[in-house]
């Protein structure tokens, strides 16, 4: 019996977007995709993993879908959680800063809710997430979709789902070819920082979900302004210091910034996404690094289960 | 000639609104009033001052509202401004953290452009009046009225102007009989901050943002919530450092923060502004202070010229 039983589409994220620390993220539309496909009641797994990180997730313990299965049946107390045979099929490069973790989460968090029939709320869902995965900036726009602003204090989580960027406006995205830890990124960050700093940025991120809230792109380029993270982030990859200052200095780009803990760098334009593109790339090849870019909607719904059980 | 040629009235404000330093802060329902009784083409001035200030504000030097009103001349190139007799009807208390600066500067500006005929922009004066007054988050909420979010830096403002608190919302402030002096205020704060703090008020501060342009007014209580500023300014007045908490406890409160520098305190409540203002009252009468409160609306119109040329 090899017919698909749930499958859950969940999309990339873009997370400490500008200003927004551990805060802002939104929803790109790049998706993983992952279908289970036999139920194993003996509490086994098989994985099949086509494109990205095909060749490193290659038993159950590294597959973060079924840990995030495990680790929800535990949150909800469902005794010897089935096993199953899961295909993913992933486009969103790995330790790029493009929430491929998240994406991985929010799949076996609701892989585990249909396959139980847990009752669970949209925020229980989105606390038990966020509690797998760590990061509300990734975790909560993948569920949702579009952009969101949440604030996670290690137990609980208060969120908003802003409104979609028009359709006249190009989300670029360039993925180099090297890889930045995300543990190794928060290393770089300083425990203490300037109080003008800290007031330049919660000035900054509480300006770019205010302009996201009503629709004033214009102030875009100030909110993706930032004091706090990506001056050091810039550091951990080939390029990162020259490419954002390149990128904003381009007609009709309304911002620009570091995805994630990078090294994939994001950014919004009113046009011309084909030259800021090739301004990302060319800036990555300069500095002796192979690149490829996507140009992505900037309304991307959040994650679905396309078949139900 | 004793005919009021030129009138404004510009609303208190509350600045610093919980995580929001410098950047977030609201228009109340409490105003000062200025009439322009007589063009003096001398260039002199002759003030009268009735309510809050009047026994300080005894001089031109001293009179902020003329002072802006010169300086607004002297930015628009307008050779030899002509003086006026002012009346002041002040209702906002001063140096209470309730914008009464601000006021008078938007006030003074207002009344260079009537009285002179210039044309400027909404952008423009604001960009003036920030300027002169130095803090967005009282000139923007005075001049525009609501809630904004303001970003200054030092030239340019950005700001987005958000929705109104609904009528089942009250805002209660309590002044008790202590000056705080705004530069003294701002000497109480550490130059250095703990990343994590920053990070906490910049999720903290878009969380409000976002709250107050999409109405979730059940987030409010964490957008009030603070690391940077309040517990320093708490210090600075009797009773500042138990008055959030209590405040907070009572049922209904959404949230409670120091206005502007202090020593005024800020509750938004849902239902039950008696209470909350008792609680107030109460705390700083046990600290030996006393004081006076204010239940006021959450949608406070801008500055606005009522009897023009």
């Amino acid at each position: 019996m090899n017919e698909t039983i749930i499958k859950v589409r969940a999309p990339a994220t873009s997370a400490n977007l500008g200003a927004g620390f551990d805060t802002l993220g939104m929803a790109l539309s790049l998706y993983n995709i992952v279908e289970i496909k036999r139920v194993l009641p003996s509490g086994e797994f098989i994985s099949e993993i086509m494109g990205e990180g095909a060749r490193e997730i290659t038993c159950v313990k590294s597959n973060l879908t079924i840990q995030s299965y495990l680790e929800a049946c535990k949150t909800w107390g469902v005794e010897e959680p089935r096993g199953f045979e899961i295909h993913s099929y992933n486009a969103i490069p790995i330790c790029r800063g493009l929430g491929s973790s998240a994406s991985a989460v929010v799949s076996g968090v609701l892989i585990a809710k249909e396959l139980n029939c847990v009752k669970a709320s949209e925020g229980d869902l989105l606390r038990i997430m966020t509690k797998i995965e760590g990061h509300p900036d990734n975790v909560a726009p993948c569920f949702l979709g579009g952009m969101t602003v949440g604030c996670w204090d290690g137990n609980d989580l208060r969120h908003v789902r802003l409104s979609s960027l028009p359709n006249d406006m190009y989300v670029v995205v360039a993925v180099p070819d090297v890889r930045v830890n995300t543990s190794e990124a928060r290393k770089s960050l300083p425990e203490m920082v300037n109080f003008k700093d800290a007031v330049f940025n919660l000035g900054r991120a509480a300006l770019m979900a205010a302009a996201w809230a009503t629709g004033k792109w214009e102030m875009l380029s100030w909110g993706m302004d930032d004091r706090l993270h990506q001056q050091y982030r810039a550091k951990l990859f080939p390029g990162g210091d020259v490419i954002m200052d390149r990128v904003r200095s381009i007609p009709g780009c309304l911002g620009v910034a570091i995805s994630g803990s990078g090294p994939s760098v994001i950014a919004l334009s009113k046009g011309k996404p084909r030259k800021v593109a090739e301004t990302m790339c060319r800036t990555f090849s300069e500095h002796g690094v192979d690149s490829l870019f996507f140009v992505l909607e900037g309304n991307a719904g959040g994650a679905k289960i396309e078949v139900a059980q």
